[in-house]
């Protein structure tokens, strides 16, 4: 379980290691720009947490730190692990794809390619964490991975003075239990999620966490098979509801933000989108509403110009 | 000429006709995300201003407005005359891409297609207004269209509390303009130019605006033949210079805004990153700098990911 006080501790503890994102207005809601983070995405949060609250606690292991991602994760603890100057093994599947393996590298990292998904490279770094005492990282499911990514709430309360409601995609929900704890009785929290990637659903249906088949468009971002159990925790007690849209809304949306603002993301985040788009989502008259546009790392090459300029 | 009074009304005129767009710290600098402007580009100000203010002089003339530009201009024209109820005819050249027409028609203007150059539907829409009294909207050359667009630095100076000095990209130096009037004697405002659109560049030179040959990346958006009278008087008033750079740097820096914030700029937004990222600008320590990303009215499809994401 973490609260509004881990959040706050968190944005502390992190300062300025991560950039301020802006927020836009485009006149009817804000945009939280947080592909502008480090990496593209807000999981450099999270990772500068859980690594700076371990060198807290009395200091990291030798073996550094270990995550088990090809994703955004992956990314963002080998980016904070550098900064910190502490080394960083992430573990992949061998079918992850060749540019996601550099990316890593590039960022330090050294990358160990296990099984042939995710859940054997899983396995994998949580063995090796076990036998050399390196800090695991995990994706989503740890109180400090999911305060740090909560600090970006705390900027868009001072950005904006406060919303009424947030929108937010969910993949295995860390990011919605920092948003949902930051914010508790002042913001309502609405999750989204794609029909091929309904774990916060389901496990609301389901009264538990339960595994869900992950398909489409958004799994590579937000096709975590269960959803953690403090998000879930965190979803029961704050009332976060989950809504579904279709993998063709996510694309039509991915395609708006770029039309209408020129902005870039990646298709888990324009899920958010699609939820207002489409009316899954009706904001109130007057409701102050806030979505957050959480990554970027897509090939924006299939966005060209088609004669509608956005307006 | 204009000052910071005229830049001052026009804020006063357009009011939330335009986005207030975000600005970005990035650790180093501001970055004002102008592209998120309604249509792409900043050019919305300075159309709005330009036809509110022929309003409140009298009233419209039936005709309408007419512009020039398959470009930025012309988009922000269109707009802003489908926004306030007016007709709208664009002047463009019979090769202008199928894509920037379809464009125009979307937001409601007319558009007609004259001669081989630019040159030509510029002499047409002229004459066109001499025939119909409709009020013409230059791309950069008028007070109106240069106070407005200096609002975009009002902003810039109450978001950042107020900076040392704006790098700018300037094709007829419209904006240029509209921001040296607007932050005179507080900042100090530099000019980038690619090699092929040295417009203002060979002004400066010469002693007086002249005619230049034009090419390059940049020229869609920059590839003014000859500085606006208004921008020249501006920029010696107020001691705008005027830096290069080249292609090859233009589109390096367009890459690296995409690589390390996930931002898609077209090229010619992308000189004044180029002038920082060469050192053909450089700040000193401690030097409050602001970076004005102007448009995004480009195809993102060479934008591929390449592995080595941004930090
Ligand atoms: C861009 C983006 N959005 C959303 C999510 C979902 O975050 P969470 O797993 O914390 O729900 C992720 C996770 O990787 C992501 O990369
Ligand atoms: C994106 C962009 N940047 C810069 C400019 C240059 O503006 P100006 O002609 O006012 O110098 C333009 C002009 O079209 C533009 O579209």
């Amino acid at each position: 379980m973490i609260s509004h006080s881990d959040v706050a501790a968190a944005g502390a503890r992190i300062g300025s290691r991560v950039r301020t994102t802006p927020v836009f207005d485009d006149g009817e809601r804000w945009l939280k720009l947080e592909q502008l983070q480090h990496t593209g995405s807000f999981k450099a949060r999270g990772a500068f947490n859980r690594i700076l609250a371990a060198v807290e606690q009395g200091g990291l292991p030798d073996a550094g730190v270990v995550a088990a991602s090809g994703g955004n994760a992956g990314l963002a603890v080998a980016y904070a692990a550098r900064e910190l100057g502490v080394p960083a093994e992430v573990y992949v599947p061998e079918t992850a794809p060749a540019v996601k393996v550099a990316g890593l590298r590039a960022l330090g990292a050294s990358v160990v390619q296990v099984g042939r998904e995710y859940a054997e490279a899983y396995d994998a770094a949580t063995k090796r964490v076990a036998d050399t005492g390196a800090l695991f990282c995990h994706a989503y499911d740890q109180p400090e991975i999911c305060a740090g990514q909560g600090t970006l709430a705390l900027e868009l309360e001072e950005q904006t003075g406060g919303v009424d409601t947030v929108l937010v995609a969910v993949g295995g929900g860390g990011l919605m239990a920092g948003i949902a704890a930051a914010l508790e009785g002042r913001s309502r929290v609405v999750a989204v999620e794609p029909y091929g990637c309904p774990s916060l659903h389901a496990a609301l249906a389901a009264g538990e966490p339960v595994d869900v088949e992950v398909s489409g468009v958004a799994a590579d971002s937000l096709g975590a098979r269960r959803v953690g159990d403090i998000a879930f925790d965190v979803a029961r007690r704050t009332g976060v509801t989950s809504l579904l849209v279709s993998d063709e809304d996510v694309v039509t949306a991915r395609r708006e933000l770029w039309r209408r603002y020129h902005l870039v993301v990646e298709h888990g985040t324009a899920a958010a989108y699609a939820a207002l788009l489409t009316g899954a989502y009706r904001p109130a008259p007057g409701e102050r509403l806030a979505l957050i546009c959480c990554g970027a790392n897509t090939d924006p090459s299939d966005l060209t110009d088609r004669g509608t300029p956005g307006s």
